[in-house]
């Protein structure tokens, strides 16, 4: 090393570093939710919930991935109370016979996968196509809902602003994926009737490892509903927040509403259910970077019917199963009758609840 | 990403997000104890205890789970100072011979404890079997106590108050499972002769995974007995204060009291004794819900009589045998000559206490 | 234990202890990227930056280690925008072949290691290499760029200040390993051209183990640039940021710059490739110290060409390929078009990032 | 659960929870050292110390473990500078051959050592055995230095005060294991010549679990050095500060010295050497309280003369050998001439430090 003796007086100055200061953030596993003074019955907890302009029995949708939703999901969601997203960059709208790709997906060898899926992507979008998976969705007795990314939407350096589209289109269009006040308020103000939170929470999506961006989901979702209750305040208008992906346990719902989501979307832990077309494997998307794959396959399993997933009984101890019954008997237990109780009640910061006194072996 | 300049104008406001200043809390691996400047004898240090009446001779509590508490593990506690409580719904009160039933749970395949403890909670309770337990606890030299869920007392939408309960009630009422100050407060308020803390910490409840509740042991107990405190100033009656699961070593035990309990009532620790009729198994009750069990069954291993858990020798030199002699040892090396003292010694948060110097290869 | 209470006035002291308010300091694990309200197109991101006069395209220097840089690998880097640095202490400037001893490095059974790297760098450093080196790197299609250690320039007790060096030495000399904002300062105001940030973050480097000497990364260079902002403000000269290790994925290249780097040196990750000279393993130096090696090898596997390390098509997608694909999109993500912009993003200490939502089985 | 509605009046109360403002404290994993602005030559740093009027050439001491030192021991530390301390209680002063005995410890199976241990140490301590390994150890070149449990001082309800004790002796009396300023402070008023600090860091000690208590060492250290600037700010004598246990590599002992403390005591680093008796176990004492074992072996290894672990070389790069090499290069980095002066660099708080950019496999 050199002799740096010659300026002891840089010493004396105050240097102001970027990360004194840095905002502590929250994720499922960091909290906890607080029993207060009063419970209720879990018969008395209503979840019912409405998203854009559809009525949900219960507060749940299914992602728009290719390994949960296709029209025979959405129609067995529907019967539930919820609601699935189709993706309209997906198999679905690219092939005749989707199921084939997905099978092929399923059964690839891990060292194949990256290569199948950059090849399943590369087909082109058919516009017959997605009207063909509309009519199917009907036909199962589900409402509509779709996703599409804004790359659909933007053309070169004129992107069409999102106040323009929503005024422009004819159906309500929900928007993501959002992680903070500011950009949850200025999407509201541009008239979405729904907000989307979550930048990489799901378990099939790398974003957070290859750009270093994301917001744990208990401080995002928090973080966008304070928006919406602001922006409630100014205007009225009443935005649902939707937590979107890192959800898989009936506990992390249940966290999920308390930190402020109206309804909950859910990818991974529908995917084991034998109505979704993944097989027992989900992914993320492959596109839409070829180059930079962020979208990667994961082994769920198949672990029973959708209802059994949703609305239980459940054959686990983990809260992996019956998540519904799960809500109902986190909320009744906290003395919270509706979503809107429970997004009041006391949430604490609790690392060790994890592993407090969980040293023997269980059973499942 | 859609065009979101327009609303540049939202940066301004102030949004109150509900993650920012959130309390931390602890769990027993997250706090340590702090020698101060005297020690006394072990010898001198004065375990005894008094909880609803009941003289202990150690402040040591058997829980109401199947694995744990029969009549006879009742008398064997009961001998060392210690009391069992006798779970009122558990196969105690369901069969006539509960010994064959808990074998078969106990030897019972993984894959088929689930179903075999769902049918086990569904057999009727009948009170002519639970007056006989009552018979036998006292024919085996201990004292009667039990435990039964509110489920028993409520009726619909119309539940008797606590206030009635214990009011109506020719014996003392303990209640739980409360984890904060007001609740403990008010169940003091109504009546309660003493107050359990814990939800969900024990080795075989999994309530914390599937319903989002839990606030870690060390936070529970130092709240409830600030309740405590506080309404011993008020009203003059003192309430103790029960730490209910969580602890499994020496350690926990010295910390469950520091943190202000009265008394440690212990699950699975017990579980491993030659007199507990689990087998080396312990587990959660399956009911009350059978479409949402949150109870798991857990392998403890027998190791040794139930005098040798409690009061050594120790054959290990982990603080899982021998417990009193280590709470006596602690308390001593602290200076607390009674459990009163040991409440007021110095508390640090200390996670790395678990781990630091200790990389190389232990031998039992 | 003794008696102590005689001296219970000790306990009206304060006490003043040195770990009271211990400065809290974050590693890139610690931190993540907030989304904004702002997003670009990937297309408009602007990597070119200036390193001591030198025009780079992207801003990636590859690090002075034997298994990273030979002539061949820096026109390899130097054709696709960066700039290798070449060890002028290693192997190339002691043997006239060094493939030779590579070779033998990298085959070396596990326990023959130490002794090997030991001898091989006890050969004498020949000027005559030096030159040859320098001349084979610029035919190779890149500027030249070494590095010594500062042992060559000091000499017994009376070292050459670096002013000194720096106004005697007809090129621009960059100066490391720094970790903090006085120490930065002073090198700046003595005329360093560069600033390398970094002491024992690198996979190679035990640094932190041996000596107990080590700021995380994300706080050394967001000290270091608060000093290059000051030093910019007082002199109007802008002295740039070189991050020094510890970056391995996409996500780790965009917090070094969003923590203030204006450059990024990579060894590990760039050993990965092909043209790379250390087969698929890296290693410290073990000189200069015999007899306390502190540079151990590591296997980093051969994965792909050095394009395909940086530029991509990915073939994982865990962020370790297309490492400026991923930067690019990152700053789009972010809505910073310039490196100047991207050190200015919002950063939040977030340590759940890592594994939200990631409990099941990922394929790559 | 039952209502609670009635007491709600308890909500406006004020509670004081005890663990509201717990104080956090610090092991060695959790801190890291600061490079400041200037350097020294390792040459230059002075490590000579003086423990109880013994100059020392290195502040290094070895703990008085039966497995670490015995008469031979102590002649091969001294002839490098360093003290070792002899167990007045251990297999020395109790067997005529204490090898025998050391060596079927050493040997025995792991389920036997618990039963070997408790019997070893049941053998009667012999005057004559104490003066002959005294006699040993002067023989061997070292000063003797020798610890005893207070059990020896203290009789019944009326143990002899440190103060008269200290005042009878002929020698300078170190006392321990003190964690906190107040214990310390009145330590050094009554008379104590160096004061010892840790209470379960080491290894081979399970204080921590059995127990609950215990304060990581570098809090520990910190807040008795504290106390020992006090006390020689008072009066002033200044009284040297030992570390004892819980370090293990040369970053451990370069944070225990910039913590506060003057000398450090290690075991099982030591234990490691082909001079110590332990044959690559190490255990702590089974007794003093057979029925509560708070000691255990473990296999630590037998890696290389004593002179090789404090003196080097080294042969591997994780800083367990060359301890006193690592120390001088750590404190000539950090611009430490003295040992003083090593107390006074930064530390900060770094729990990422220990793992940042180690991702890949490493070769010893």
């Amino acid at each position: 090393m050199l002799d740096q003796s010659a300026s002891a007086s840089a010493n004396r100055r105050v240097f102001r570093s970027k990360v004194d200061g840095l905002r502590p953030t929250y994720g499922f596993e960091d909290v906890s939710l607080a029993p207060g003074t009063d419970t209720i019955e879990p018969a008395d907890v209503e979840l019912g919930q409405e998203f854009c302009g559809i009525p949900l029995g219960i507060p749940i949708l299914a992602s728009a991935m290719d390994a949960v939703v296709d029209p025979r999901f959405a129609g067995a969601i529907a019967a539930l109370g919820g609601l699935a997203i189709l993706n309209l960059e997906g198999v679905q709208t690219r092939y005749d016979d989707p199921d084939e790709i997905l099978g092929r997906i399923a059964a690839a060898a891990e060292g194949d996968v990256h290569d199948l899926l950059a090849g399943a992507y590369a087909a082109p979008i058919r516009e017959a196509l997605i009207a063909r998976r509309l009519d199917e969705i009907h036909a199962a007795g589900s409402r509509a809902a779709v996703s599409a990314s804004a790359r659909h939407l933007a053309s070169g350096y004129d992107p069409l602003s999102l106040e323009d589209f929503t005024r422009f289109m004819p159906i309500p269009v929900a928007v993501g994926n959002t992680t903070n006040s500011e950009a949850a308020f200025a999407l509201m103000e541009q008239g979405a009737a729904a907000v989307f939170v979550g930048v990489g929470p799901g378990a099939a999506c790398t974003t957070r490892e290859v750009l270093g961006i994301g917001i744990p989901q208990v401080t995002a979702i928090s973080d966008v509903a304070a928006a919406r209750d602001a922006y409630e305040a100014e205007t009225g208008r009443y935005v649902p927040v939707v937590a979107d992906g890192g959800m898989r346990r009936g506990g992390e719902l249940a966290k999920a509403l308390a930190a402020g989501a109206d309804v909950l979307m859910l990818g991974s832990p529908l995917a084991r259910a034998e109505e979704a077309p993944g097989g027992g494997m989900n992914w993320g998307m492959a596109a839409p970077s070829p180059t930079l794959p962020r979208g990667t396959r994961i082994k769920v399993g198949t672990v029973g019917t959708l209802e059994r997933i949703l609305l239980g009984p459940a054959h686990v101890t983990d809260g992996s199963e019956n998540l519904i019954g799960a809500l109902r008997q986190s909320m009744a237990a906290l003395g919270a009758r509706t979503i809107r109780d429970m997004q009041r009640v006391e949430m604490v910061y609790a690392p060790s609840v994890a592993t407090e006194g969980k040293s023997w072996q269980r059973s499942r």
